[in-house]
């Protein structure tokens, strides 16, 4: 398993890995196989989606905030529950595709970090199978 | 990894693929182990849910159009914002069980393509592992 | 694949699965790969989040039925519209890592099994692969 630490600077923040996640399936000899990903925290999360045009990843956390506010009414008393429920909705593993010794992404795709009550300390572990 | 082309009809709909990831599955001649299947794409998803009665994939994509809709106020300015959202919420990547060299699902489930910005052509990529 | 059952005991609720699946790994002998866990169902699903405090749970209940309303208008005709679309949106399976023999968790986060349609008896299946 390799970790990776990154800080964020933000509370809600959609930051892109997907070269971090490419250099340690580079560094692992993986052919062929399958990547995942994974973030150990509650109040963060993982996605894949566009990241050519950063508005994708600003209407995400717009409409996720409207949704969901920070400042809702919740029982859980620390101020964050919003972003454990975005958490969740986004998820927390992602499995992609490595083949010829890369990562199979989309033409527009790029993986995410999605930070929901930072600015933190974050892990992302990546375990690849082949 | 196997590729499995398609054709969407509308802007919004959820399509069956079981039937073709089984096919592959049942080809790949793999016994026991994961099959990924993965989306690369950022405005259309993939999910899980009953196959029986098709108002099931319709009230989802229903709820969908209300909480995200189409005609919302969003900065990405090509007018389906709605669908990269709703493509994060729904997710790009599965992993179901293969055993006996077949696809382990329940009784009811089916794997839908959830289009959102068609019509267009899409792609699933999908990965055994044993 | 192993299969875990167990019986729900309201219509929507959390249930901690994290030491069955645990047991499930150990009893396994995979010293390093991945857990994988599945719900055959499409009106529960599964999500990681923290297991501390009961009240995030309560939370991430009570915003997804304010957002998906039990008594929504909808087109499926059980009764359970909302529990097929809450499934989908916390999806069906999950993919954690396991090293040393044991899962790989975030330090507050546990796996739970995630009713929208009970009471019900529901079955979780797990595979590993190393």
């Amino acid at each position: 398993m390799e970790r990776i630490t990154l800080k964020t600077t933000r509370r809600q923040e959609f930051l892109e890995i997907t070269p971090l996640i490419e250099d340690i399936v580079a560094k692992s000899g993986t052919k062929n196989g399958i990547c995942h990903i994974y973030v150990p925290h509650t109040t963060c999360g993982l996605t894949i989606n566009e990241n050519a045009d950063p508005s994708v990843k600003a209407d995400i956390l717009s409409v996720l905030e409207q949704l969901i506010p920070e400042n809702g009414r919740y029982r859980h008393s620390e101020g964050n529950s919003d972003a454990h429920i975005k958490s969740s909705i986004m998820g927390h593993s992602l499995s992609v595709i490595i083949e010829g010794g890369s990562l199979r992404l989309g033409t527009w795709q790029g993986i995410f970090l999605c930070e929901f009550d930072g600015p933190r300390t974050r892990q992302i572990w990546i375990k690849t199978l082949s």
